[in-house]
């Protein structure tokens, strides 16, 4: 499903772009391109930063440990996705990281990891998931790269939950009760909330459901991994309310 | 969400049943229950071999290679997922490996890889994606498995398609003309196919396009990887289509 991925390579970077810009390569993609890809000089690659769409850049510098590249001209403007969060209780590494690559690809427009009562995982390596997000919009083509947050609990991110956005529940105990997502709320601030193995506690159950903003949504009457659940919520959404419709 | 998963062993056992049943256990079985579990002689287990439902047993024999439990009582009868299956294009090993643990996880009823022109596979490990589809079942509670197949050329596929069974091809050139599955076709026979890195070939899409069965589906306006999508597109027909309604 990677049509383009042979033809070109693209690359994140994290700097302006625009036409005429030159815009320096870091030790790791001067390595990629001129080592691995044996790209040099007069070489040409897609740029982009998460925030000005993908740019078609030439290489004019080619050096061991550095590189730079002049950017010639848009080749795809922005595409930001809908205004949806994903929130997530981190689990083991792998599947976390996976989470995080699917939330990217499937267009989250932020990603906060969540603790819950029933979540192993004391810290995330913000830096790595963010790395993944990167990587997953360089290989899918995507123009924008989604946030990574730092691991917050669960109870502080309610607690302080923004006026106006809605949140779509994936609980486990509401299989078998169909519940639909309404297209009267498209065009709304949304978040998909995915609990860690051992699903959420008793208690984070009924303090979730009775929350005004919170919609509870069956994913099913089968028992999903976090990371299944995550790329299945995130079809709903997009099916009902996002940019699939 | 694996809550019962810390509360009880689940096995899949190649053997028929029924309460008083003895069922021999394998080396592997044995290792795993004795050696890392640490269950001895009147020890519990959950068995189900994806016909007859799941079952209590008690372990009556723990040896070093080998083993033996005598079944119980039934704990749930077998959940057998609507008639769906997934055809989809072998890619690199790791993410073939998840496309057929996501399909056991999401309800499919039959896996079957499928050789495309653009698919760089010339074989697979039937027997290892069969343990896939079993080790899914194992972790979250499922009591029906998913046969996986051996890798077919699709031409000969379609061409030996069966009557009456419908195909949901999952058409990344479809992306932004909007199609849903009318749930019309709710209770017929379905297929979900999904293509290679690379997508189908122009002769590949022609062709499916034309033939009658045939149901193009978009995916969004984001490139998927094969594995999301996969996930992705059993969300879709089993939310229009399927148990999830």
């Amino acid at each position: 499903m990677l049509s383009f991925m042979s033809a070109k390579i693209r690359l994140y970077v994290d700097h302006p772009l625009g036409e005429g810009q030159t815009v320096p390569l870091s030790r790791e993609q001067a390595h990629y391109l001129f080592g691995v890809m044996r790209l040099g000089p007069g070489g040409q690659v897609l740029l982009f930063n998460g925030r000005d769409g993908e740019w078609r850049a030439e290489i004019t510098g080619a050096g061991k440990r550095e590189g730079a590249a002049q950017v010639l001209e848009r080749t795809r403007p922005l595409q930001a996705p809908p205004d949806l969060w994903l929130l997530f209780a981190p689990i083991k590494k792998a599947r976390t990281d996976f989470i995080v690559e699917k939330a990217a690809e499937m267009g989250a427009a932020r990603i906060l990891p969540v603790q819950t009562e029933f979540t192993n995982a004391e810290r995330i390596r913000q830096d790595r998931l963010q790395a993944h997000a990167i990587e997953a919009a360089e290989q899918c083509g995507g123009t924008f790269v989604p946030p990574v947050a730092e691991l917050q609990k669960l109870d502080a991110v309610l607690a302080d939950w923004p006026a106006g956005r809605r949140l779509m529940f994936c609980d486990e105990a509401a299989a078998g009760q169909a519940r639909t997502l309404s297209d009267v709320l498209a065009g709304e601030p949304w978040a998909v909330l995915i609990g860690p193995e051992g699903g959420f506690s008793p208690a984070e159950r009924g303090r979730l459901l009775d929350l005004d903003f919170v919609h509870a949504v069956s994913l099913g009457p089968r028992i999903l991994r976090a990371d299944t659940a995550a790329v299945a919520a995130l079809t709903l959404w997009q099916q009902a309310l996002g940019d699939w419709r």
